[in-house]
């Protein structure tokens, strides 16, 4: 097991900061410090060379290279490649030269260091000392920001400062194009340069295309120098390699002088503008940059983020390390996906990393969408249910390479396209309760936004095929006399192949319910569109009623000694042993024991029946509700990072307080402490909505069910106050809760309705509400 | 589906024989025209340049390379690598260039082509005529052997006669070491080239060592000329490249000129000869055939086949395709394994291919050994064995990275030094029945030979390691009270991670019960044996209680309904339709189906539950072998090549005579006729045992249960008569049965017990005994 070791960082309510360099730690800088707008991200690589161990990363949303496919022993229906998002050509290099010496951060002695990443202003702040072998001195003084104002815009202001030095220093400022993936299966490069253009002034384009799936990005700088707070004009010399280029100005440097470099770089691509259009809009984005300076464009980035924090600030007092964790997580979430775009969703590591190949998992509708609804606009949310609405056709497709056919879909497991990019059978084939997560998504969005419409104009055509997949996926057992849900992998990976998947067999009965309920409605309060709808997927009377059928004839294991729902059948054949007997170096298992020894434990990954009863925690009671929490989540491993939340917040609402707060640690700052020593790979992106869930789900008690807002809130012990907003039927909620009392604000005009414990209460447009603990206790 | 295209043979007894050149045949040729000796092995590439598609292949038995594993998620207890025989240094090379034109039979016109393999003699006969573009005319006649009498040893007869042709002929033979696995992970390259040396007459040699596992391998090459009958000594000229050596011969040409050059070929390696010593042996070899000559060499060789078809040889009367397919299965098992060595074994395609690697698999233990115990001196299959026995430290070692203990072995799925090579979970960690089959392999060794001895100097400590493997690998379920097997995969490889698999479940009891037996027997009739036994494998008494604790508590899934075992728990889950529903276009169905649609479904790749009826039918009544045949067989859809031999032997022996001899065809010619259309990847080496098993067992009745031979004779309707001989217990019968009688002659001086239907036979040497079927049926 990898020793690990926390990166050194300064706990502070709006900044992550560190003052340590240590070439240990910066592959886990490089992720933490990350920075991005939706559109692009960067990981915090320095501009300058660095020769020691890292992850260079420059990442461009919507854009996949299709890597062939790895796998030991191949199977008719694998998909022929894995689609990753392509480390793009980097903007942010800026080659310094100190007489004949180069600033290495691997070469040299780094003093003064600090970095930080201002989350109010999202910028990404660097300052050091470097002293040269030869005893040169330069201060340098780096800032960064990927504009949430203009999307395909990148800025940095470098600057140099000479301690001791006298002497020529050349700046070359430079656009890289032969960056490669580190993980690319075969090695492969995934680019074609097709275009390198030296503009007229100081402003530099190279055009690469994605080999097989030609997505053309043409990646422009401009550069503007100024010496002591003066502009200046240097002469440039230019190199160019097929490759790369970039712009060589050499000045003399005096002790105390300042040279000030700011390089605006502007990414255009042709999932929005024609080819053609590439080099002029980039070029026009660059020279608008130039116009408006430095100070504007962060002036326009920090004002889109003031309004972000409006609605998505939450505040922890008494508890600054939480307070960091999770505005981290908001900020981080925001720099992944803002909804701008249908074509785009939320890699489980975003910009900052390639594992997982940047696609799109079922953590975007299991975990992510409620903080979408939560803390945006709903068009924001409709866009991440609209992305699986264009991908439809593909995902029937899907299905029928698996023998499925009739319109039936199944969504795949991962994503960029449409098309399955994972090639385990096991995962690719079995692990189908991603399809219940998408239904359950639209069920989600209605029952936050009240948007009904979405199910008639689009909703509904998901919800008939992936009924349509179900129809066809139970099969009829004899023995049982039910119908059975074979060979399946439900949430917990930890378990493979197996028969009756509780959790599988419930989201999938559900989702067959839901659709009958919504077919219903359409049918009686909008038959045009109903009209259309059978038009359109040509559903049948037949299917309907074998739907019906089925829904009420299910098998799901239970055993009566416990009063469980088994995970799947024959679960009690295990040896039942709590996850606490594990000696500790041997977790986490899944680094430690064998797949088939993990398989034959009685040891979950995530939840599972739990994550069930998490969705459906209306149609449990609590003392159900309990049993199940006790008998399962002592079996848990959480070794995904996706499972403490849930079970954070099914403590926390079975007054587990104590397990709720373990558990919410366990995430709260998953990448800033690296708990699981991989961090350099990039951020747990999805499961930081998972924190923001157990924050608000968990402590605030924040449910939604059929469109009923609730609200069960307690605080954690270590905290004296917890400040959370949340969008919900176009209204915006300030949720306060303290040691003494909750305060609810509607910050809306237009009246809502919610359940404040056990009262319902109708709050108007402008006013709160307010309530005792000391009552209750009372 | 690819469209199956039988290879274009004719029938012959004792000959393999095509006389169509068609460039889409030559890849299936290669393949079916294989020769080897079980030391090294050759496909049946041409001489000649051959710049159509086509799989050349030179392999050396026991040489590997660890080729990096290729996976695409990544489980803990993987094997880096896997195991590949490399293509070895071609040494059948001859480089023919007439005037400027190369001969090549993909660029010119072929006629009166004929290719022969004379299985008798077991010499590779080629000839053809040549028109270049020019229209110059060769004629080719070419004879190659590699020779079963002096192992090292490959010679070919390459004779040119010009038909038309006046002018200058360049004859250029080579030892090429640029060769490449076409099935390597990465493209990679196995061989580093350390050393090529031109003799001093008309020898060269080329050492080529294995990268990573550093294996030397050195191949030479002698030539001789004969210019119409007369030997000639022509001058050469030298080219070599980094990886190559030929020698340039030219001569004039006339019309009516023939031209011969005996090429001799030696191949020796550091398995056998330390480095420093390879190119003297390799040169002394040579000079030896040299004096010896072309025809010593052959008759040599043809003497050492004498020797084996003496003890093989298989005749059927009145069906010329069935004895053709016979003896070529018993051709190609000695190609690939003679029993000489006990560091080699065989490969599912022996030297004719580079599917599967060239590793051993549990084919060697369930089907090859009793061919080898039946028709060789019993230290051919004892060096079977042995290869295991020097594995076990291998074995252990593998069952620790598992997470098992205290002296378990797993014995791997595919190995070539004992280390796995396999990589998917549901086989390397969970396809353990494998385990079972090396025990059972002990016992039949043990069966056939009555040599005992085995089991106290070696089998013993196998036979512990493997009940350790067993005592830990079963668990206890509470809620079945019952010792259950949990995550397996059987022999049906259409099943992964099940519980309780019946077969795995009976053989491993079997395994603990056959132990716990002997040792008892050893402690009473070899106590010194049975102490060293205690100290080398430190047994303890609770280990050996605990075994029978355990044998007398084991779960096995039964069904009232049905009164048969299930194939494993849930099996009646499944829609259960018999595999003749299937529609023909969608068969095979691992070519049709996704794998979980195959999972999901009830059809039986291979003999699972029946492989188990098989190994132990004498554990059953007939009646319960029937109910399981007749419930199995049909969800059978025979996938594997291993699949219809054991049903066939099972039909037999039910009666089910029709069945019987479907099942039989499927496997008789199975590469000859190219059922599965993928001959061209090589030969389906280890299921040819299994068609030797289902003439001998099927049709000829031959079983031996706990050392009783027994024979119970019914020849199939096509056949007017069956001869076979057995080996057994160091006497050899011939077994004679046709329309009227069975006979069994005891060829051997001492007397022999058997079983002839239900009539016990005492057999006194040189005599032989007649059974009418006449008597039978009054």
């Amino acid at each position: 097991m990898k020793k690990h070791k926390k990166p050194p960082l300064i706990h502070h309510p709006w900044k992550i900061i560190t003052d340590r360099f240590d070439p240990e730690f910066i592959p886990a800088y490089e992720s933490i410090f990350s920075i991005g707008n939706g559109y692009m991200g960067q990981r915090a690589n320095f501009e300058e060379d660095y020769s020691g161990p890292h992850l260079q990363g420059t990442y461009t949303g919507g854009i996949y290279y299709p890597d062939k496919t790895r796998v030991g022993w191949w199977k008719v229906g694998y998909p022929e490649y894995f689609a990753k998002v392509p480390n793009s050509p980097n903007w942010i290099g800026i080659h310094i030269k100190a007489g004949d010496e180069i600033l290495d951060l691997f070469q040299g002695q780094v003093s003064d260091f600090r970095m930080e990443l201002d989350m109010q202003r999202d910028l990404l702040i660097r300052e050091f000392s470097f002293r040269f072998p030869s005893g040169k001195i330069l201060r340098i003084q780096s800032q960064r920001f990927i504009s949430m104002h203009t999307k395909s815009l990148g800025a940095i202001r470098y600057q140099i400062t000479s301690i001791n030095f006298d002497g020529e220093i050349q700046v070359a400022p430079y656009i890289d194009g032969g960056i490669k993936n580190s993980d690319a299966n075969y090695g492969e490069y995934f680019w074609d340069i097709r275009q390198i253009i030296s503009g007229p002034g100081n402003d530099a384009y190279l055009t690469a295309e994605t080999r097989k799936t030609r997505f053309g990005v043409c990646t422009g700088m401009l550069n503007r120098f100024y010496l002591n707070g003066l502009s200046i004009h240097p002469e440039k010399s230019i190199s160019e390699s097929g490759k790369k280029i970039a712009y060589n100005y050499h000045f003399k440097l005096h002790p105390g002088d300042e040279l000030v470099l700011e390089k605006y770089a502007a990414v255009t691509h042709t999932l929005n503008i024609p080819y053609d259009r590439l080099h002029p809009e980039s070029r026009k984005i660059l020279e608008k940059a130039a116009v408006e300076g430095w100070e504007k464009l962060l002036n326009q980035h920090v004002e889109s983020w003031k309004k972000i924090w409006q609605m998505s600030d939450i505040q922890i007092q008494g508890d600054t390390a939480a307070q960091q964790g999770i505005r981290y997580n908001i900020l981080q979430l925001n720099h992944t996906y803002t909804g701008h775009d249908p074509r785009l969703n939320i890699g489980p590591k975003g910009f900052t990393g390639e594992k997982y190949g940047g696609g799109t998992y079922w953590d975007t509708e299991a975990f992510c969408l409620p903080f979408y609804l939560g803390t945006k606009n709903k068009n924001v949310a409709k866009n991440l249910l609209l992305y699986r609405y264009r991908h439809l056709p593909k995902a029937i497709e899907n299905a029928e390479k698996l023998g499925f056919n009739g319109g039936a879909a199944l969504y795949p497991m991962v994503t960029m396209n449409g098309e399955e990019s994972h090639n385990e059978w096991e995962i690719t084939f079995e692990e189908i309760h991603r399809n219940g997560a998408i239904v359950y998504a639209i069920y989600n969005y209605v029952n936050y936004t009240g948007d009904e419409s979405y199910i008639r104009d689009y909703g509904m055509e998901v919800m008939i095929a992936i009924a349509r997949f179900w129809a066809q996926r139970f099969s009829f057992s004899q023995a049982k006399k039910k119908y059975v849900l074979l060979g399946v992998t439900g949430p917990n990976e930890y378990e493979n192949n197996v028969n009756n998947n509780w959790y599988t067999a419930y989201i999938a009965r559900w989702n067959l319910e839901y659709t009958l309920d919504w077919i219903e409605r359409l049918r009686i309060e909008h038959p045009e569109h109903w009209r259309r709808i059978e038009q359109t997927t040509g559903i049948r009377p037949d299917e309907i009623q074998y739907w019906r059928e089925l829904t009420g004839n299910i098998y799901f294991p239970y055993d009566e000694e416990h009063q469980i729902f088994l995970q799947q059948d024959g679960f009690l054949d295990k040896e039942i042993r709590p996850a606490s007997n594990i000696p500790h170096e041997q977790r986490p298992i899944n680094q430690h024991w064998s797949w088939d020894r993990i398989l034959r434990s009685c040891f979950i990954k995530q939840a599972d029946v739990l994550q069930g009863m998490y969705f459906f925690e209306n149609h449990f009671t609590r003392n159900t509700l309990k049993r199940h929490f006790e008998f399962y989540e002592p079996l848990t491993v959480h070794e995904s990072s996706l499972s403490p939340c849930v079970h954070a917040i099914l403590a926390s609402s079975l007054d587990k307080d104590d397990k709720a707060y373990e558990l919410y640690l366990r995430t709260a700052r998953l990448d800033l402490d690296d708990y699981n020593a991989e961090v350099h790979e990039g951020l747990h992106i999805t499961s930081m909505a998972g924190t923001w869930l157990a924050v608000v789900q968990g402590f605030g008690g924040m449910r939604s069910f059929d469109g009923r807002l609730s609200f069960r809130p307690k605080l954690p012990a270590a905290w004296t106050s917890l400040d959370f907003k949340i969008n919900y039927r176009d209204r915006l909620l300030r949720v306060h809760i303290n040691r003494q009392k909750v305060e609810i604000e509607n910050l809306s005009e237009k009246p809502i309705g919610f359940r404040l414990f056990d009262s319902e209460i109708e709050l108007a447009g402008g006013k709160k509400v307010e309530w005792n603990f000391q009552n209750r206790e009372a």
